[in-house]
């Protein structure tokens, strides 16, 4: 897993301040999360392969999130793509896209499919053979979902020279990776850990933006490797989340450390802020492995 | 009149390129014409003071001349604008806006008036004691306006000297300053032209993009100061003409030449050009003042 942050800071795109997008690299798959205006020009200056991209997640419909995408739907049929596109995003995201491309007779020759959510409990909306994403639902003064992306497990990894000893057929290779345990000459179980190393850990990512402080996501994102929450203000500003449904960067901190997460990394930054190290040294007074994201950036999840 | 150019490449907005906008300011008035995606970014780096824009004018509703439209009309309420914003495009505008404002839960807090445009022929959409906006109806595959900016004329200037030779009243002043003859000692008329000076020079500019070589403009932008046309390809893709409606190099500056303009601006560029020196010469065959459009670029029209 590998992700790219596109654009990490809140309200306004601004000369070197773009709105929240990133792109998450899955075994070669590329997820992009939210798209906020700009987005394309930070793909490019990325250089993400923008046909790779096949499934967008959006977190909310505040155009910090959101308004970036009808003109990189846009562009997709520009280039001449046909891959389908997927679009997941709260009801109402298919009537605003659908009505722009309408007013511009600008249909897509690509087919777009759009997956409206709305519900308020955490459900399956993507799965495939490697990966699958779950919503996590957040507080804001929008409907908004975060989103949990985890990897299967890989099958286990055949050790060869114990396959070789036991003299088994090549027959049974899948059933051994897939944990069985093995009967030899009709008579020998071979168990399954004798056969085989386990495969490569799974790794998670949780995307959290935008929320007040919520500890009801803190069971959903249990032990992830990787959590991005936003941390709109610092403590000093903590009277205005309240109003604003945004976090500091003690809150988001104090979920990392009650999920037991790997690596915390901060983002959505107001830009009242003209320097981000009191986010990261304020985060660390609760939880140690702070990172602050910044556009352009990339993160490899171990 | 000063005319800053925003973006002025056709279709995605890259690293380099922005798409259609400018901002044209006839005596400390700003007005907008056209916002495609990244315009605030434009604006930003271009110094423009948002607060000082009132009125917005959008020839059409593809993408590369509106999608930024959205984002800023959010950020003119984040920066706390109080003042009434004017928008003046094509029916389905407010649909649009409306619908995005009303999915982010984020009305502004200042008065949005939209003046939507349904008719095929000119029609004068702004009035105020500078100036006249017309719309120039244009060619595209949907329904397109230019736009038509005249600088009304200002008051004579009196003439100091001449004034006090013949005694005359400072009550008579606005009356000489509107043109009007004068009469001295109940029987002597003095000519107006004996106590003003003609006044400045009224400026006019034409915005004509996106657009089919259309000489039906021709009458209604002739004499203007400076005409920024379209130019999306070279003659050597004058076959894609047809199809996307739009124009070429010598196109745009036969149009240019018909129309007696003072000078001819080329944009909206295809991105597939490497180098624009080819549109100069291009339109130079035809008609000699040719100046290229780039984003970040002044052009004071004299």
């Amino acid at each position: 897993m590998k992700l790219t942050i596109l654009g990490c800071y809140s309200a306004t795109p601004r000369k070197l301040n773009n709105p929240t997008a990133q792109v998450l690299e899955i075994k070669n798959h590329l997820f992009l999360v939210d798209c906020g205006e700009g987005t394309q020009v930070q793909l490019r200056k990325s250089k993400v392969k923008f046909s790779r991209i096949k499934h967008i997640f959006i977190s909310h419909l505040h155009g910090d999130h959101f308004f970036g995408l009808p003109g990189l739907i846009s562009t997709f049929r520009l280039l001449g793509r046909e891959a389908d596109l997927h679009i997941y995003g709260p009801k109402g995201i298919k009537e605003a896209i659908t009505l722009l491309l309408k007013l511009g007779d600008s249909w897509t020759n690509y087919k777009l499919f759009f997956h409206e959510l709305i519900s308020k409990e955490s459900e399956l909306i993507y799965e495939d053979d490697n990966v699958t994403v779950h919503t996590i639902p957040l507080n804001h003064r929008v409907y908004t979902n975060g989103f949990l992306f985890r990897e299967k497990p890989s099958p286990r990894t055949l050790n060869i020279e114990a396959v070789a000893k036991y003299k088994i057929d090549k027959s049974q290779f899948n059933n051994i990776k897939s944990g069985k345990d093995v009967i030899v000459d009709d008579r020998l179980t071979v168990a399954n850990s004798k056969l085989t190393f386990d495969p490569p850990k799974t790794k998670s990512y949780a995307f959290c933006s935008d929320t007040a402080y919520k500890e009801d996501i803190i069971p959903q994102i249990k032990n992830v490797d990787l959590l991005y929450h936003e941390a709109t203000f610092l403590e000093t500003e903590q009277h205005l989340c309240a109003k604003t449904k945004h976090t500091t960067a003690k809150q988001a901190a104090t979920i990392a450390k009650k999920a037991s997460v790997g690596q915390l990394v901060l983002g959505h930054y107001s830009t009242r802020y003209k320097s981000l190290d009191s986010f990261k040294e304020e985060a660390q007074q609760v939880f140690e492995n702070v990172l602050l994201a910044d556009d352009g950036e990339c993160f490899e999840i171990w």
